[in-house]
């Protein structure tokens, strides 16, 4: 058997003995893990000391992005504890399990309850920051499922001390030390990826290609997201301070998020209304503004120029609107009509989030039914697309999937449902005593009001 | 472009083009196929009479089986007439779309809803029954999502009409005709499931084989069932004859299913009195037992042996433990806790349904919770895991999956969820404006009661 089994196997067998653990003790041991890290953090980052300085030389050399150093940096600002805060927060969750979704009386004291429960083993491969495994590890306990983890090679000695604190703490729980694994190897992911008897769902948080590169190697379930090409449509009825709110918020709030714009999307009513106010707003704020001929027209016809926009204004290239800019770039489409911003959206964007101003509600309606993402906004910014933002206290990442999860996921996204059906009377129940003849019984799938079982 | 990705395109533009179209223009839709189905019925008989006699040639050259060509029979019994209620039927359930999962106010005048929708496009492919083009129409219809069908190649003529009375029917409608295509090649499915741009999800219904093979090779999620190797468990507090019940019912209401029990776990403190009336039952429904050695030998001290016991007992070959029998065989073992019950379950059941007989209501809890299947159930009968006794007025499938849907799957599973965001009013709003620092909003995340939405 090879290590890679082993530790798949390992992690089901921890997922299925701790599956009779309440709530209450997986919470007790998110607090031990704490305490554990608190108590380790000098060796911990001692450690993170040594893959930074392994980093910098790979900086100095011109082989790492100095961007990528800066994110391995757990000692920075206010990472640590916050890092810490996440496992508490988590901990203060609601228990996402025992969920009654559905619940009815097949037949005199015969109940049918779905229930929520945890998946199972989650394989969660990310890169860099080193303290997603301490986020990841918490939402993983907090949940109910067993998980495996692999950070990127940059953080080997920090993740190893962290999985190592998290063991230790789980050791003095109930909860096995096997629920939660790092591994260190790219030749161990592709050996788990092959294991779909052990490994219900992968989780990749990383580049576009990290996902598309798993997708194609497994059979087991894939949670991510490929991209977030998002963008805003300014309608002919768009009230132009919000125009200009909105395409600003989108773009510059934090351009290399996957949740910010790539695209401002116009209707050709406006080009000469509300168009120009919107583009010196933009162009004022640094960003570049990459034109189709009838958005580049309409600027280049207002006297005096507008700030900046020698500099940053220029013809789209027939790529831009396939393009994650992740910066201050945004390509600017003109459309006929409300139908045509629909169908570019739905052909050219990857199904992340829309936003459409405007103050038409029909419009907003047609929008927001005729876009086929996974958020669709109503004069609003992009960026509201969050998990923290909508209120589910975490994230474990945002969806571009449709199946399962879509959208900012939370701690919902990592469980699903059982069926669980109790006969509390009589002699059992048997399906043999049910049909359409005559002396047979029907079902009478009476609703039953519940909305949590003791789980 | 290949003919597979003109079609696969085609149904995406379907997809896109029928989201603004409401609900009740799809039932009506159903109301035009059931017509369009009744008006063709000659030339429908008449080409499904072509591939009866087709079949019957492979029959008689000993190519095809006997089951196979009767599932192939439109005309027999009430098959015709019950799958035009179907359409019927379908086109009765509540819609699954517009349902409100998740309401939040995040800030004044900016909601959040988690809306139900349609997937997009499905690609269903399925073995022999040509009925399942109509009903799986008649779920993609209602549901919302547009959907490419391959049959089996005997039922090719049948399916080749009902599809045409199907694109007949729509044409009459404002769901555009390409909404449902069938295709009639292997060839093409290949293709087809290299198309994730375009297709969302693949539903196939058939055997193991068919399903590994496609899980084997797409990117494009799977909802199917591999296996259904349930198991029934009689614990120590067993009633005796709740035990018998539901024991002969798991095995014997139709062998043939799914949903039927495979396995027959005893707990060692019952062999002596409650398992003799078991097996006596079992052996004289003509179930055929494979024991292991405890098993056996407490049916061998019985004097005088049970009927049938010498042709119908003999021990347990290894693999009979990971067989799914589909007839009147049924594999015994005997453990010595409900602990090791569970582990022989979670070990060796394809996590469909499994069911324990027992009278100890903390026994039955720890089973529930520790059996990781889709359907754990108390003093029932496994056959109850079933779309239609559970309630929800149809069934795409029974899933073995853990992702998107589990267990028995009604509409629901064919809807996921967007998330709409309206602001509405102020002066449009953006993420800029909140934070933590002094002089910034704070999100709000208060509950909206709203159970659905126009959509």
């Amino acid at each position: 058997m090879s290590d890679a089994t082993e530790i798949a196997k390992a992690a089901k067998t921890a997922f299925e003995t701790s599956q009779l653990i309440p709530s209450s003790e997986r919470v007790q041991a998110l607090h031990e893990i704490r305490r554990e890290l608190e108590a380790a953090k000098d060796e911990i980052l001692a450690a993170n000391r040594q893959d930074l300085e392994a980093a910098q030389k790979e900086v100095d050399a011109g082989r790492m992005s100095g961007s990528l150093l800066k994110r391995l940096d757990l000692n920075k600002g206010d990472k640590w504890d916050s890092m810490l805060q996440g496992i508490t927060d988590v901990a203060g969750l609601p228990d996402p399990n025992g969920i009654v979704s559905y619940a009815s009386e097949l037949d005199d004291d015969l109940e049918l309850y779905r229930v929520s429960c945890p998946i199972g083993v989650l394989l969660v491969i990310f890169e860099a920051r080193p303290e997603v495994v301490v986020n990841i590890a918490s939402l993983a306990i907090k949940s109910g499922n067993a998980a495996i983890l692999k950070g990127g090679k940059e953080s080997n000695e920090t993740t190893k001390l962290l999985s190592s604190a998290i063991q230790g703490a789980l050791s003095k729980t109930s909860i096995p030390s096997t629920y939660i694994q790092a591994i260190q190897t790219r030749a161990e992911v592709s050996a788990l990826l092959g294991l779909d008897q052990y490994i219900d769902l992968v989780i990749p948080r990383g580049s576009n290609s990290l996902v598309r590169n798993i997708q194609n190697s497994t059979r087991i379930p894939v949670m991510g997201h490929a991209d977030g090409l998002c963008s805003v449509y300014i309608d002919a009825s768009a009230d132009p301070k919000k125009a200009t709110r909105v395409a600003v918020d989108s773009k510059i709030d934090y351009p290399a998020a996957c949740n910010a714009a790539e695209t401002l999307i116009l209707h050709d009513s406006i080009l000469h209304t509300i168009w120009p106010d919107v583009a010196k707003a933009l162009l004022a704020a640094d960003v570049k503004l990459l034109c189709d001929t009838p958005s580049l027209a309409a600027l280049q016809s207002l006297s005096p120029a507008p700030a900046n926009f020698a500099t940053h204004a220029s013809p789209a290239p027939p790529e831009a609107y396939t393009t994650e800019h992740l910066s201050l770039t945004l390509s600017v489409l003109t459309v006929p009509s409300l139908a045509a911003a629909i169908a570019h959206i739905n052909a050219h964007s990857s199904h992340h989030t829309d936003s459409i101003v405007t103050e038409d509600e029909a419009a907003a309606s047609v929008f927001c039914r005729g876009v086929d993402s996974a958020g669709t906004f109503v004069n609003a910014s992009t960026r509201f697309a969050d998990g923290f933002r909508y209120g589910f206290g975490t994230e474990v990442g945002i969806s571009t999937g449709r199946i399962h999860a879509r959208g900012p996921v939370g701690l919902e996204g990592l469980v699903t449902y059982k069926y669980v059906l109790k006969s509390k009377g009589g002699e059992g129940h048997v399906v043999g005593e049910f049909g359409a003849e005559e002396g047979k019984k029907r079902y009478k799938h009476r609703k039953i009001e519940a909305a949590t079982v003791p789980f």
